[in-house]
Formats: structure tokens, sequence, C-alpha cells
């Protein structure tokens, strides 16, 4: 009996869970789901045959090894930092090993290792990375089985909520990690354009927007995500004049955010103590120039010159120009932003996320140049089956049971970007309704 | 015989190595000065009696602590790294120790043992910090003394260029360690006004300027400097409503060093490779947004609104606008600009540096409140003898010479802000020319 074990059943393994389950009770494959919480892991499973939750703490070695050697395959769903360790005992174990996360460094250094013992490594096998990673591919792959070339690819993706889930004037609520997303962005941005390489800095990065649209959803925003230049290599796209990797969020949210920016406040390298009982008040105030005679409207009006009224109004609905109290008053400026955000950006339990996904390909043929737009819109069920566990999820089930069915071969390290894998994971995709629409107009 | 140790012989030990040279020769002392480099700290020492100059890598410990144990006072000019481990070995053999530098947290852990080996360790004993201590500590006391209340202070100091030197547009040109001046200001500086604490970021820290006046010199804009909040306890004035310690630079250097930090172009933490061949333009180009149909003037002025003409012809003067080919193209965007300004903002040996120090006091006492200005100006000679070096060496060396005389019987760590230290530097000070001017006026 071939035994699959998932180690970590948070927020993002529910699709994932729920498909090995189904598919370990009906092809006669065992499920192990092991977490730090033994209870939530053996509600996720819901009695189904075949299938065990088991306590495990991540950290102790000879549990996690122990577990490890009784798996088939083993899928990581842990923090990011846990990856490395687990796959090296995979090694060890000679077990093959599945992750919706960057292949890192440490994952690159076990490559030889893991094709001189015939182990299969699946690494970025989530959303993003992931889908886009398949999506895009498929399209590369076709252009060039034409005889194409694409010379330019920008490429933009978003959590975000589903439009009656739109409830405030940021249009934005937690739909995962609220750190990672007050720390978005922090670093330099890199990609090319026509050619030229571009740098970012974060301080300028939320007003490097494209508009992007979806049908029937409206106007977004996207601004360059992380090194967009590495991904040329991974997409055999070394060549190409232009490559932007970029992040979505509702139109006006990045305007907005920047304030946030500009002012200091998701600074995350320095703790700040304010007074016991500050005000949000009190807060933004620390970020301004004192002036004697100008209020802190006033102040930040002056110190951020495109202050428009809506976004005026996004801060003003965080209690920003209110007395309302902090929920927190010491810790870095961004733990203490995190906090309020944390309360007024609480996704409610029947509120619905959405995850949009779009591929703009300029590509050169015979006919001339056209622009290829391939976009995928995803909504969430509920605040649990959201969509973001639906597209994180479901891609790393599918190809745990196409390796598992032997419809995928392959031995050594890889990310999704080999038509052996990708093909078969997007066609079961479109069964879930996860489904890109293309379309193509010529370009002058 | 008394021995006096010099670890490093660099630019800014000039003044210190004369002043102690001569009164070595003078009453009866030994001067050692140590340095990799033998032969230069030979010519400095210019053959005086009671001098010798030795050959030393720093990093060797057994030579290193050999040389310090035939000593009776240590003074470390070293890189600041350098500091703890010399006080270390001081403390260990039970040598008395000097430096201009901040006192650590390294150094503040050695107190203890310091106080009861009966050792005298004395640091930030140079310009700023040191001069900027002495100086407002005698203005503080005196107060403090008369009974007044000392309700704002702010403070200012720059290593600038003395007026007939100030021969490019910037007004500027490297006196000191270019990598600082590149780098000045990352992080978050903190200070606090009437009673409200500020925290600027890096991207706000050159627009948050005021403006500070030098007779017959003209205007200077000061930027927050660092942790002004952490000095409120250093001065005893941990109730004052008002502290802030800036950096100053001539008028309009700041609104055109700011267009380099808008780009990212003072960015150390990645490194960028430019094509082999680049010009500044197309380095400049590297942190503009894309467009067909702007230049690189347009595109820059279309990012910076407040891109007047003075500033324009700053970054123009350097040459970013024209095919002027980069001196280094791998490496950080603060690499590469550093190595761009270190040609053009070189200093010719025939001129002059000047070291500007103003304090503005804010005080109440029983005739009403009134604001106290007081201020330095001290011009170098040449660029060999320069003001940094003097400002930097002479109170160091005093402070030896003062100790060495027991006009200083302290016993413990100090920074030189109590009077027994303080008042007989000053005063010697001013027979070398630096000398504060105090003026005062009421206030409404």
């Amino acid at each position: 009996m071939q035994q699959v074990l998932i180690l970590g059943g948070g927020k993002s393994s529910t699709f994932l869970i729920d498909y090995l389950a189904v598919t370990c009770s009906s092809k006669n494959r065992f499920l192990t789901l092991a977490d730090l919480d033994e209870k939530a892991a053996s509600e996720k499973l819901q009695n189904r045959p075949n299938t065990e939750a088991v306590s495990l703490d991540i950290q102790d070695e000879s549990s996690r090894k122990s577990m490890i050697s009784k798996a088939d395959v083993v899928i990581s769903m842990l923090p990011a930092f846990m990856h490395p360790i687990v796959a090296k005992d995979c090694l060890e174990l000679g077990k093959h090993f599945f992750s919706a996360s960057y292949e890192s460094g440490e994952m690159k250094a076990m490559k030889e290792e893991i094709e001189s013992k015939g182990l299969f490594f699946l690494n970025e096998c989530g959303l993003d990375p992931g889908i886009d990673h398949m999506s895009a591919m498929k399209v590369i792959h076709e252009a060039k089985g034409k005889g194409e070339k694409i010379t330019s690819f920008k490429s933009f993706c978003g959590g975000l909520l589903a439009p009656e889930s739109e409830t405030n004037p940021w249009k934005y609520k937690f739909t995962w990690n609220p750190r990672n997303v007050v720390l978005a962005g922090q670093g330099t941005s890199r990609y090319i354009e026509k050619g030229d390489l571009k740098f970012v800095p974060y301080h300028q990065l939320f007003k490097r927007l494209e508009s992007v649209q979806f049908l029937g959803l409206g106007d977004f925003d996207g601004y360059p995500n992380r090194d967009s230049l590495s991904y040329r290599k991974v997409y055999g796209l070394e060549e190409i004049p232009t490559m932007l990797r970029g992040t979505l969020r509702r139109a006006g949210y990045c305007k907005a955010w920047n304030v946030f920016i500009q002012l200091g406040m998701t600074d995350d390298s320095f703790d700040m103590e304010m007074p016991e009982g500050s005000s949000l008040r009190q807060f933004l105030n620390a970020f301004l120039p004192f002036n004697e005679s100008l209020s802190v409207e006033e102040k930040l009006a002056e110190l951020i010159p495109e202050l428009d009224f809506p976004t005026f109004e996004k801060i003003q609905w965080l209690g920003f120009f209110s007395e309302r109290k902090l929920p927190r008053t010491k810790g870095s400026p961004a733990q203490l932003l995190q906090a309020i955000l944390e309360i007024d950006w609480a996704l409610e339990p029947e509120d619905r996320d959405m995850i949009v996904m779009q591929h703009q390909f300029e590509i050169e043929g015979e006919y001339g140049k056209k622009l290829l737009t391939s976009s995928l819109v995803c909504f969430g069920e509920d605040s649990t089956y959201t969509a973001m566990a639906k597209t994180v999820g479901l891609p790393l089930a599918i190809a745990v049971d196409l390796f598992l069915d032997g419809k995928i071969s392959l031995k050594g390290l890889y990310v999704p970007v080999v038509p052996e894998i990708y093909l078969p994971i997007l066609e079961k995709l479109e069964s879930y309704g996860i489904k890109f629409r293309e379309s193509e107009s010529p370009l002058n």
C-alpha cells in the first residue's frame, strides 16, 4: 500500500488534504496527516477510510524521521524554513518530496544527490509559484513550437476579495499571512523593459504601477514583484527584452498603501515605544514633521502631495485621524500597523476571496505581432475553503496523485515547467474550474 | 618615563600626532606611533625626540598585546570595530584607553571592570562625538547652575568646505570617508519636538530640513541625524520636550542628494551589473520608469516633481545626462555612485575644509525665555592639515596630555560630559582657535 505523508495541516492545506484523502481512499493508498494539533488535523480528514491524523512536533528530529521513513512520498506544507530540513530527511531516507514553495539554494544544492538516488523532488507547485509557471510555460512552449518569438512577457497575480466581499474602501482583507502583506515589496524589485534593466526601490514601488483589467471585474493595479530577471532563465527566455512579474491589488489600493510606506510606517527594522493609551492619530503624527499651526490632516496632505480624496478616505476609514487607541504600542512600526489592520481587515466567515492571475505576452510570428492575454479568476467558497487554499493546494495534490499513478515518471529536482508535469496538472485543474481564458489581438 | 601609544596614523591623526609628539618631547614622555605603514608613520613624527614609529598589523594579537603592555596610555585611532578589541587588551593589561569614537555596547559592558581596576577609559572625545558634548554640557551645566530650564536643544554639525573651495554646484567634496557620506542617514532617524516623538524614514530624511545660519557664511541645511532621543540621558535632559541632533550640508545639497535617494541609487543592499561600457546616463535610466517617448531628463522630472533648476544642475554637473562612462559597473548602486563621486568630489591639495557646529538652546529663567546660539567655525589649512583632523584629534590629544599631567584624576568609563574633563579641554582648544561664539536673543 502506497504511503502518503502530509506535514502541516494549516489554513492553506484544506483542498490538498481533501483531494488526497479522497484519492487515497479510492486508490487503496494510505494518507497520514501530521500536525502539532492532532485534533484539528483529525477533523480535516473527516474519518475517511485509509487516513490517519498524528501529532508531530516538526522540530523533534527523531519523531519526524521515523514518520518520514514509513512514507513513500512526503508533502511539506510547513513554513518555508522547514522545507530544506524535511527535504534532507527525504534524501537520507530515500523518499520523494513535494512542496508549493520556492526552490531554495539549499534545495538546489541537493540536485545531484536527488538524481543519483532516483528520487523525484518537486517544488513551486502551488499558485504563485506554481500555476503561474505551468500556464505560462504552456503558452511559451506552444509559441516556440510554432516558431514564434516572444518579445514581452508580463505576469501578474493577486490574492484578493470576491467583489461582494469588498466591503471597505481598501477593497482588501487579509486572505493570507498579514505580516507578509504589511512587508510586501521591501527590498529592491528588478525587471527588464525593452532591453533596459530597471531597479525599483521600495519607496518607489507602489507608484510604479501598471493597470490590469479582468473581464467583468474592472481595474486592478500591478506593481513589480521582487526579481523578475531571474525568471528569464527558468522560462527559457534568456534573450527576452521585456519581462516583468507583478503583484495585483484593487485599483487605488497601492496609492493609499504608499502613504504608509512614505511615512515609514511599514518599517520593520527598529522598535518604537508609543506611550500606553496612544491613539492612531498620535501614531500617525509620529511620522509627520512638527508644525505648530497645522492639524495632522494638514501635515499629512503637505507631506504627501498626491493625497487625493479616495486615498484620504482609506486612511481615515482605518481610524488614523481619530482618537481610537492603538491595539499595540511597542514593536516595529510594521508590527503596530499590522495590529491595527488585523482588526479592520479581518476576513468574516462568509467572506469569499478571489485569486486573479494574468499573463500578457507579445508574440511575433509570420502573421506579424500579437498580444496574447491569458487570465485566471478563481473564487473561494467561504473563509475556510478559500481560492487561495484551492489554487495553492490542488496543483500539489494533483502532482502527487499523478506521480503515484505513474503518470509522471521523471526523476530529479523539478519545478513544473516541463510538459510532462504541467500538462496533466493544468488539464485536471480545469475540471475544478481553475481555467485560463485566452484572448488575442493584433499589435500595430 | 611615561609611555604613550597611538594605534593608527591615518588621515585624521595628523594633529593628534603633532600635539602629542611635541608635548612628549617637552615633558619627557615617550610616544610610539604604530601603523601598518611604518614609513608613513615615521614621516608624521618628523624625527622629533622621544618618538618612534613602529610597524604593526593590528590583527596580529601577540604583537599588538606586546606593544600595549609597554604603554601607560593607549589611543585608538583605528576603524570603529577595532576599539573594543584594543579596549579589552587594555583592560587585561591594565592600561588607560582613549578614543574619539562612540561608546559602544561592548565598551559599556566593560564599565565595572574598568572601575575595579582603577583605569580611565575615555571615548567620544573627538569632534562629533566630542566637542559637541563638551560645548553643549558647558551651556547645560551653566544654565542648571543658575536655576534655568532648557526647553529645547537642537545641535548641528557638518564637515564641509571653506567657501573658496566650494568650486562645484554641490559646494561639497569628500573631506572624510566617502562611503559614510554616500550611506549617510540610512536607517530611521528619531527625535522629539514639543513632546512629540518623531520618526523619519531614510527616504524622507533629506526633506526634513532646518535652515541654519552662520555669521558671514550664509545658509546651511540640517537634517536629523540618527537617534537624538538617546542623548537626552547622556546630557541629563530626560524631560526636555525638544531635542534634535542634525547634520549640516550647504543649502541646496540635501534637495539634490535626495534625488539619488528617491531613485534608489544609494541602495547598498544588492549588487547590480551594468553592461561594460555603460554610461552614467544609462545608470540613471535604470532607476527610471520606462517610457517610449520621454527622454531621461523628462522621465526624471516626471518622477521627481520637486526637481528645480539648481537641483537639475547638480545632477547634470556630475555627468548623469551624458555618455560619460561609469568608472565602476558591478556592485551595489551605492558603490557605483561612490565611484563616480570619488572622481568629481575629490579634494584638491590646496582645498581647505571647514567644520561648522551650532547649538540652539531655548532656555527659561526668571527673565523669561531666551534663545542661546553657540556656534563654532573652524577652517583647515590644506588637504592634509584639515579642520576635520584638527577638531577630531586635538580634543583627544589634549585629554591624554591632561591625564598624564594628573589634571584629570577620574577613574572609570567616561565620555566628556563632566566639567573636570570638558572645562580644561575647551579652554585649551580656544588657544588653537577652536572657540564657540555665543549669541542670545529674547523669545516672545
